[in-house]
């Protein structure tokens, strides 16, 4: 019995025309005797407008409930695929968090999975060739419905796939993963083959197709994900652990609405910098681009975060730091950054040097590297160009 | 601590703003160190809706997956109304089928409640104010979803309230219960106190303030409801065990819809009578004003079913009595039943005589009576002027 595992995003189930013609799909891949367990997200937009009901009652809807409201989107496409597959004869059941046995962490709106109970899982595949289980959501030990924010439905389905030690195809409008964003850079090519580091370094910096979560899951477990387009038969893209005949750049992304937050005159005091970070970690701020400069007698400290978070992080630090006297904070905002990525770097010389020469005279913040990337950040107005010249340098 | 448990219907919590007002109607009723727990069913048409989608995939939609989708519905209302709750600094949790344990029967679509983890609720009602419990639905012992078909939130609100010994308040659209349907006889009085036994006729005779199954619960555990209108303050209806001072007739009823089904020349077999009500009831087939005559050497059948169901029965008689010859069936559509019902009759002569009386030269086609209630079936176009006489004659 070879069990596949097939995710699909909102946009391919967002109406019943959609979610039929899914069902077929589905069916035609049991031919060769396979058994499919099935992730799919809420329909189109369903996710928004809970989540609008929720805004309308509280500007800060309570994270329990409001995941007790989220994850009925799922199990609502979940119901309506397993209808349609049992309504063409196909032995299917639904399966929502607690009847998968999918146990998470208590953090509500972002939990993370513990557990699949495969048991239960192996004993729904004896007597159904289908089980379409809920994406994006899992139950708590003491049975606290929970979510797992962001790309939620593709960690499903990776977790699902390493319990099961199956492949995991993940289906949505995007064909594969391209070497820039095809919506924008027309331009832009498919990757047919990417590495786990590759595509994390990507994820991480802004592609959208792959959250980095699952991303990272598939590589502890080796999971193969195949990303391709729900509704197209042409060839989609491979994660993989390892890639033959690898070029320098693989990809290239971006990620906008960046504020640099800059820490000058700060006293030489090295402890504050961990005293900030890990402030910034409990009020889960997501900062990026550190960089620390020590000028002698004292510190200067940079990084990036989400422009929306500003007046969250400026509280913290005047908070933080309110018993010092001297330093100074200021913001600049309307940022982006781009990153480059391939694992052919670590074995390539002067990627840097065409980096910054393809960059010209563009005026750069803040430069961050790691092995397999690197990162710029730019005011808005310089990033087409600086896109396009990086674009026709790595031949992405 | 005294608990109340309160159910909001569909109307009650439409939209946002209402389940705001419902949050702050619930709060004043806390001041007395009362705990409440609320039973909610799902928004407006939600259910309707969701029933849309599954004919969109099925015109039969699988009954278990139908659950699986319907059972979404209550769960967004009681996350909402809890967020609210919370909102205002109220201490509460939303609890759906599974983490409130309400156990039911199999029967998918229509399920009974065996159980309610009372411990569970309990335990809730320590560090909570008020819990807000899905209506409508409940959880098999193996894990699967169901719902308790129509006024299922009732149920469940009667079903609550015997589990934890408390009196019960359903509020509605609709602010008590009335001698006939105000929307239609605008000279209908409301009833300040009903028995069990009335409710029941009339629940059972087409009035659609509580369904019967709730008040079968009410009665058994000796439950008092109590109907009132969710944004009105005047006072409702109590159903109760016991009333004083009861009126010989308390209220009126009507049941539209109904098809009268008369096999005649049928062989003088009983044993044929008891075949065909047992493979009805096993067809999910609500028979009605059942009537059987002796004619000497054959038997002649009538009785009736709602209109929908006419093909239904055609089918099931059809099959059954097919190795029995000479017997004829025919079906008059169109038909309504009127039923009046009264505790007092039990101690009240001429009863009977007057419902005839008012009735004049009408041509019935079916009377049905007990102890409490007599019911006639006439054809629709006479429908209105024996209503306004039944109500004029015994001062409804």
């Amino acid at each position: 019995m070879k069990i596949i595992v097939q995710k699909y995003g909102g946009s391919s189930v967002a109406d019943t025309q959609k979610i039929k013609a899914i069902a077929r799909k589905i069916s035609d891949r049991l031919d060769g005797g396979n058994k499919i367990v099935v992730v799919v997200s809420a329909m189109g937009k369903t996710t928004d407008g809970l989540v609008r009901l929720a805004k309308e009652i509280s500007a800060e809807p309570d994270p329990r409930e409001l995941d007790m409201l989220l994850t009925t989107g799922e199990q609502v496409t979940a119901a309506l695929l397993s209808m349609a597959l049992r309504g063409s004869g196909i032995g299917s059941v639904s399966l929502n968090a607690y009847q998968a046995g999918i146990t998470t962490t208590k953090e509500f709106n972002e939990a993370r999975i513990k557990n699949f109970k495969k048991d239960k899982i192996f004993k729904f595949l004896e007597t159904n060739d289908v089980l379409v289980v809920t994406g994006f959501q899992g139950v708590t030990d003491d049975g606290e419905l929970t979510t797992l924010g962001r790309g939620g439905s593709d960690t499903s389905a990776v977790a699902l796939s390493a319990a099961l030690k199956a492949d995991c195809e993940i289906y949505s409008d995007v064909d594969g993963i391209y070497t820039a964003d095809p919506k924008i850079h027309p331009a832009a090519k498919k990757i047919k083959y990417i590495t786990y580091d590759e595509m994390l370094e990507l994820a991480s910096t802004g592609a959208k197709v792959l959250h980095s979560r699952c991303v990272e899951i598939a590589k502890k477990h080796r999971i193969n994900i195949y990303c391709a387009s729900t509704f197209s038969d042409s060839e989609g893209s491979y994660v993989v652990e390892n890639t033959i005949d690898q070029p320098v750049v693989t990809g290239l992304s971006v990620m906008e609405n960046q504020t640099q937050v800059t820490i000058t005159n700060l006293e030489l005091d090295y402890s504050l910098v961990k005293t900030i970070f890990e402030d910034a970690a409990r009020e889960h701020l997501n900062v990026d681009m550190i960089s620390i400069i020590n000028t002698g007698d004292t510190l200067n400290i940079s990084f990036t975060i989400i422009e929306e978070k500003k007046k969250h992080i400026d509280a913290s630090l005047k908070k933080m730091l309110k018993h010092l006297k001297g330093w100074n904070v200021n913001y600049h905002s309307g940022y982006a950054k781009i990153s480059v990525v391939g694992v052919g770097m670590k074995s390539s010389y002067g990627v840097a040097t065409r980096f910054f020469g393809a960059l010209g005279d563009t005026p750069i913040r803040l430069v961050t590297t790691s092995e397999i990337k690197i990162s710029c950040l730019l005011e808005d107005r310089y990033k087409e160009k600086a896109i396009k010249s990086l674009i026709a340098e790595f031949k992405l």
